[in-house]
């Protein structure tokens, strides 16, 4: 039984954490849970969705695989969640990311070193924590870490992860459970795709939601 | 302002609201509300994750939006939902389903005569309560109703959704933000990509996890 543990921080974003749920918890011989400073409800980034912690990180000392989403990363609780990460990446047999969550792994010293890729705006401060920052790059795997991009790029990590651990045909009868067939109707998702109005509203939106918690593209 | 409501029925799947959610509320003048019979966690599918209803039906008369995803049709609990459905469809704006939730759209008679889309194991129960199933479109409008194909196909319903509500540019903005830039390692997720034998052995899984609850393609 392999345990797989989703991390809930401090106004971490829902869908970091669900879309890999969705698929990971397909997987044969597979245990998930979620985990936080103690059991019970997180708020997300909303303010208005929480997601319930089903263990606290005392209960959870040696995941197979732990997955952190983006959260806001000066918040005092997150201290203890950086020395989390850092014990349990010991015995992991993948450490992984989704979003700003790879900022939260930089922050413990695990991306020293690796290629890694986050939420584009985020992408300045890998560097800074010094990752090699691969924003061109959905999905980065670096040993046994692994990154994703922002959002929605956990499905793709999710689904290449059950790929490695399953093969591929686990992970086509995964991928078609889900019915995970994507047909945006636009296409602006990625910084080299989108127009430059585009971009700087989204930079300015990210901003006005995030706060410095996220870096300027200026 | 706005307000959306998500359901969060028994058994639901996580995804199929988390995808539309991470989307939708990031549109100008807008409040999501997730509702239930009462406020408080309410389990997912999986039995392990919990999500928060904000608000009881009774304090949700009339959503502008409204979303279904799927859950167990089969349960006790479901009247009520049909019946909350059938009543706020009357003054919604939109009334939208992911996945199975269009089988709880057409169980409130919503569909009948409709064009609609669910997950393709489920397609055979919407002709069953008079809908006209589109198993080939991800997407299906008709009047104000939007129903989308299975779990993940939340996500284009929803950026299809923020066009027509704020228009192209901005659903570009918020495509941005989720970087929905979607690259699957993988190319079976719609069941004319899949072989037979992946068809199979997702029909045979979704069987053993919801029953007699979805439909069977034999």
């Amino acid at each position: 039984m392999s345990q797989i543990a989703f991390v809930l921080g401090p106004g971490f974003t829902a869908l970091d954490v669900v879309g890999p749920y969705e698929l990971l918890r397909l997987m044969p011989d597979t245990e998930v849970r979620f985990v936080s400073h103690e059991p019970g409800p997180v708020p997300t980034d909303s303010g208005v969705l929480s997601l319930v912690a089903s263990h606290s990180f005392a209960d959870t000392p040696s995941p197979d695989i732990v997955l952190v989403p983006a959260m806001l990363p000066d918040s005092p609780r997150v201290d203890k969640i950086v020395d989390w990460l850092r014990q349990v990446h010991e015995t992991t047999q993948w450490t992984t990311s989704v979003c700003g969550g790879a900022v939260l792994l930089a922050m413990a010293g695990i991306l020293t070193g690796h290629p890694a890729t986050t939420h584009w705006i985020a992408q300045p401060m890998l560097a800074e924590f010094g990752a090699e920052p691969q924003p061109d790059k959905r999905v980065v795997r670096s040993g046994k870490i692994v990154t994703a991009a922002g959002v929605s790029a956990g499905l793709d990590l999710a689904l290449w992860l059950v790929g490695e651990l399953h093969g591929p045909e686990r992970a086509q009868v995964i991928q078609l459970m889900a019915e995970y067939d994507p047909q945006p109707p636009f296409d602006s998702g990625h910084v080299s795709k989108a127009s430059p109005r585009v971009l700087e509203l989204a930079t300015a939106e990210m901003q006005r939601l995030y706060g410095s918690a996220v870096g300027s593209r200026e």
